[in-house]
């Protein structure tokens, strides 16, 4: 589908609500929501049965209203839905909003209905919101056209698309209003019929008055993972990070999900390495959406990777520390002037602890001016934290959150405050000098736990390495070389199921891809000949589209050394297979010396389309189920990230006495499987090389597997 | 150190305070804290130059009171500390509090004047807290002995002992005293010169104000280890849950640590196998030693495994369901008779998600006692998740809150809430019709963060597991058979240094871990002949003391087939070896068919002392560093655990079509390794068996190392 302007949708300047009735208690709060919130649009009530809803005036039907308005909210009942829509549309409306349930995550007959929502919407170009959802919020215009309970949103600059209503409102959007994050808009998406989050999260990437994005997601539907990837990469164009919460993480879990929204949920890992690859921040939970994502709302992307943090306790600073030593991120020490400038003077630091972590005290809270300053200045540091383990409220509270402020305002390194310490006065009572609420209402991020905060910094490092791995990717797009595209899709066309190890390997050479020096041969005599040009020791196999699993099978032989074990291995691989085998011939290959074995391989998600895997044989997927995943195409950065996660990456180096293999040959193998499961992925179900015998100098694709789906079968 | 009665310094009748001063800070606050609190029993202040201080009477010395007190609180400065210990000590006075910093955390001079409080301590039989450390708040008495700002403290039943007084009071009292989480008793015990975390520990196993027992720890003192897992055994046997927030995980922590506190910090996995052994559970974050403890505090603990959640949305019941999955909880599927019971009749579900989360949308939190009744009576649920999506304020919410909390008082299933909402109301002010803070201030659990909430359900349940284990364990004490340990000390008496193979096998077998058939010759004739008996194929070594590493000093031939291989294998490598090598012999071994190598080992901790350490061969412990470690004594379950949760475990079991490896026999090995290294801990630094060949019938030591301390060193 084209993209859609979502305008009429999100930012209406006239709404028509239909359904409109004291009873329903959705339309009253709908009715009441967008009253209170200030909605200074035109507002028509839809009900053929009374004259007014709440003093408002009710027109009987659509078709009878003065205006076409840009907004059609229905609250009708699920029955009269379809025909609404349809109305809707013949008048020209041009978006609708659907709260009423009973779709896509209600049975059969529910499923059905709901791609008939999307007919209707496609015949008439509407963008459709919904069905089965809690409604949006538009802070900005104002625009409050929501079913939940009234509740306070601060604006700002944070918007939320949310498969789930009651989880958008009630477990971020309502706690983020008691921590001061505020929204530009929040959509609650439902169903998804027509319009999904890749759609909205794209209308975001072109908001101005949205800086962060955050997704409460449930699933993507099958073939639109890739779009996620595309918003997700203008987002990184533009700079506005994506923070995303899946839920149905587990198999527990995403049974769950699947019986309460309809929505298909993939692989987890595959989402996982999506959205890593893509810059996409997952965060394991609601709240994290806007704890988060404060960070990113109120501060500047750092510029570099050095985190200087400074707490009033040791401990604290070492919470913190230690969680920055497990997850790689840098603390650059102290420099020796800082330290001397610190160490004497009219500095009250006495004792010890000059470090980064800077244990400043209790006291150093009334001299953030010239702490601070110190890492400002000083080029290492591109993030600050300060720890705080101090009562909150009082007037010296007061203070230190005025001086936080202020030195915010003076630089544009993020600078970021954990608090922890009562809010309550002496008396066990809330009180007007907090001087954590006034950070809650600044533009300094600040959290109450630990982990929290220490969440927040790490996305924000995060988003800058990737930014900087975004930007250099731009600059280095071509494709490995040496493919014949055309010719690969010419030598499948004809071609169904799963291609032997001969034609999988003539499939991979037009993608470049090298096999070892061989011969098909048709008896043991042939074999014996093909042995000797080769040199022994050579690998005798059988070839047959009824092997995939040609080991299993008895029907291979390794390090055949002379010309006699050549025919006694031929014989006693063919005495093994059954009569019905389809045998094509005998295989004679060179013996890979000095190699590692490495799997690559690439299948087809519901989601995402291709996405390439490799691990190391031996264990390592066998047992340990170490893959790493990456969407195609991919960079050699990409790929090469790619090996060095994999746990048992440093058998690649020099290794028991044996050279290291050429990681560059396997970079180069993975990208050009990339490309093949790309250029093909409408006829490769599955491919996979194992092993991929990499050698100090190359790549050696020894055995492979194509799977083809049907011909023309969408991926 | 014999086990010293604490009362005197936590719960004193009489206090004096040596350094009463106006102009103190530390001093004031303490005398504030101390009448503010409520401390009933009589206050002596010492100063000879003031006559007065805050309006109470100062005495001119220690030898001038009218009583001797049974608490002295130093708050002088460092170096008057020693003196006054010392004047206290000749007066008889039983415990003293050491505010005064100076000490183990600053250098040197500081670390002798520590050795020194020491050794005053125990030469008048004092005990002594501190010194650098903020004080005791002993809330029950009540006896506010402490120099923090003065904070509200709800009284309750959590004890926590903190190395870092600014932590105790900033980061764990005072934000779990706005959440309504009460103390019995905070102990911040500074730099451990005299009573150290495990002292008190014990102490609040005996204490019965105190049901959880939480510690901020920075690091044991050398050999301390033991004494800490000797108070957790006590406490499980009462049932008292022990949380520790160890900070100084990673080696940049680790680092802060030690400069700040002057406590020894020891390798943190042994830190992590130990607690967890011991049934102590290890947070990672201060705010959740009050965050679940309160669960602790507040609940039974649980009778099983099974867990009931309930939602008002979906999406938040599968969030927990996610963590549940991904750790290994159990959801017990909703019986069909319930399934039933709420499709029909009075209760208001009308589509899908009738399960385990059980999605009762907004309106089943009107229905609590009906949907709750549910989960209480049947037998499979242990633990009830009541996870609710709503405004937590007003009127609707303060009865849902009376509801939850009715309902736990009628069951003794833990029940916790995850409550998500709001908490102003909607003109954006806190209100006193605050469900979430009358369950604050109830005996129900609740949380504002799903994982917090997660964490507290599964800290319960791995609780229960542990308690269950241990009871077992309590029935079944007996050690291995078969150990000759008087001999192994003999065998090893007069040697020192690393042990070679055939001596390190010797003292293997007193402690029945069986070797390969094998004979020590002394030359190649020898070799050749006990090769002949053993039979072929053999393993032929030299035996050097000089050389540990037999294999890349090429003296292993491995899979010798006949006797001139012998002889040749036994010139080569005597060829290799340098001249000044000293050669015992040439040992000929039976090969071991069918094996899979385990690696089995021993080695001295400074903090616990005898750590047990298992893995696999090849690239498991090799490359991925997959290893388990215990502290012994191990018995079977224990041992069994340890292999159950290498990584690679499977590949013992039946694998790539050989047969599995005898799991028991590995385990024995383990057990009786374990009690090697206990029973001689005074002499082995360390012992590896590497390769322990496991076959299917049974395992073979057939390499090992021994390392020996010098004879009667401490571990």
């Amino acid at each position: 589908m084209a993209v859609q302007d979502l305008r009429p949708l999100l930012a209406p300047r006239s709404i028509a609500i239909v359904g409109a009735s004291a009873s329903n208690p959705y339309a009253s709060r709908l009715i009441e929501n967008l009253g209170n919130g200030g909605f200074d649009g035109r507002v028509y009530l839809i009900n053929p049965r009374q004259a007014s809803v709440g003093g408002l005036p009710c027109h009987p039907s659509i078709e009878a209203l003065p205006e076409t308005p840009d907004l059609a909210i229905l609250v009708v009942p699920q029955r009269a839905v379809l025909d609404v829509l349809e109305t809707c549309g013949r008048r020209g409306i041009p978006a609708a909003l659907i709260i009423s349930a009973g779709f896509g995550e209600a049975g059969d007959a529910g499923r059905e209905a709901q791609v008939e929502i999307r007919r209707i919407a496609e015949a008439h170009g509407m963008v459709v919101c919904g069905p089965n959802c809690l409604g949006i919020a538009n802070v900005r215009a104002p625009a409050m056209m929501h079913s939940y309970t009234g509740l306070p949103v601060p604006r700002g600059n944070l918007a939320l698309v949310s498969q789930s209503g009651a989880m958008a409102f009630a477990s971020v959007l309502s706690p983020a209003a008691d921590r001061g994050v505020g929204f530009a808009m929040v959509v609650s998406s439902g169903n998804e019929a027509v319009i999904d989050t890749p759609d909205y999260v794209r209308h975001f990437v072109d908001d101005p008055d949205v800086r962060v994005i955050a997704s409460l997601l449930e699933g993507l539907r099958p073939g639109r993972g890739r779009a996620f990837l595309d918003v997700a990469a203008r987002a990184a164009d533009a700079g506005k990070p994506i923070l995303v919460c899946k839920v149905g993480r587990s198999e527990v879990g995403s049974r769950q999900v699947v019986s309460h929204t309809g929505s298909m949920t993939g692989s987890d890992a595959v989402y996982d390495a999506a959205f890593a690859q893509a810059g996409v921040i997952r965060v394991p939970d609601p709240d994290d959406l806007f704890e988060i994502a404060s960070a990113f709302s109120r501060c500047a992307e750092p510029r570099g990777e050095g985190i200087a943090i400074l707490s009033t306790s040791g401990g604290l600073g070492v919470v913190l520390a230690d969680k920055c030593g497990v997850h790689g991120l840098e603390l650059p020490p102290l420099s020796a002037e800082a330290a001397e400038r610190l160490a004497k003077g009219d500095m009250f630091l006495v004792v010890g602890d000059l470090g980064n972590p800077l244990d400043m005290r209790g006291q150093g809270a009334q001299h953030l001016h010239e702490l601070l300053d110190l890492f400002i200045r000083d080029d290492r540091y591109h993030l600050i934290t300060v720890a705080l383990g101090l009562p909150a409220v009082g007037e010296r509270a007061v203070k230190i959150a005025r001086d936080l402020i202020e030195m915010a305002g003076k630089t544009d390194k993020p600078l970021i405050v954990l608090w922890m310490g009562t809010r309550l006065d002496p008396a066990g009572r809330p009180t007007d000098l907090d001087g954590f609420r006034l950070l809650e209402t600044s533009r300094v991020p600040v959290f109450s736990s630990p982990d929290k905060c220490f969440k927040a910094m790490q996305a924000l490092v995060g988003y800058h390495r990737f930014r900087q791995r975004h930007a250099e990717r731009r600059g280095a797009v071509a494709g490995p070389a040496g493919i014949d595209a055309s010719a690969a899709r010419a030598f499948v066309a004809d071609k169904r199921g799963t291609l032997d190890e001969v034609e999988a390997r003539t499939l991979l050479a037009f993608y470049g891809i090298a096999g070892p020096r061989e011969h098909l041969a048709r008896d043991a005599d042939e074999a014996a000949r093909a042995a000797k040009d080769i040199g022994y020791p050579v690998a005798v196999k059988i070839v047959s589209p009824d092997l995939p699993h040609k080991t299993e099978a008895g029907a291979v032989a390794l390090g055949v050394r002379d010309e006699a074990a050549v025919r006694e291995a031929c014989e006693a691989m063919l005495a093994r297979q059954r009569p019905e085998t389809h045998v094509r011939g005998l295989l004679v290959q060179e013996m890979i010396a000095d190699g590692r074995e490495v799997i690559v391989g690439a299948s087809q998600d519901p989601q995402f389309g291709p996405v390439v895997t490799c691990g190391l044989g031996g264990v390592f997927v066998e047992v340990l189920r170490d893959v790493q995943r990456r969407i195609p195409p991919i960079d050699a950065g990409e790929a090469r990230s790619m090996i060095a996660a994999l746990a048992g990456a440093a058998t690649l180096g020099e290794f028991r006495g044996r050279p290291a293999a050429s990681v560059d040959a396997a970079v180069d193998v993975i990208r050009r499987i990339g490309q093949l499961a790309l250029d093909l992925a409408d006829r490769i179900a599955e491919v996979e090389i194992n092993p991929l015998m990499v050698t100090p100098t190359g790549a050696i694709a020894v055995d492979a597997v194509v799977v083809l789906g049907a011909p023309g079968a969408q991926p």
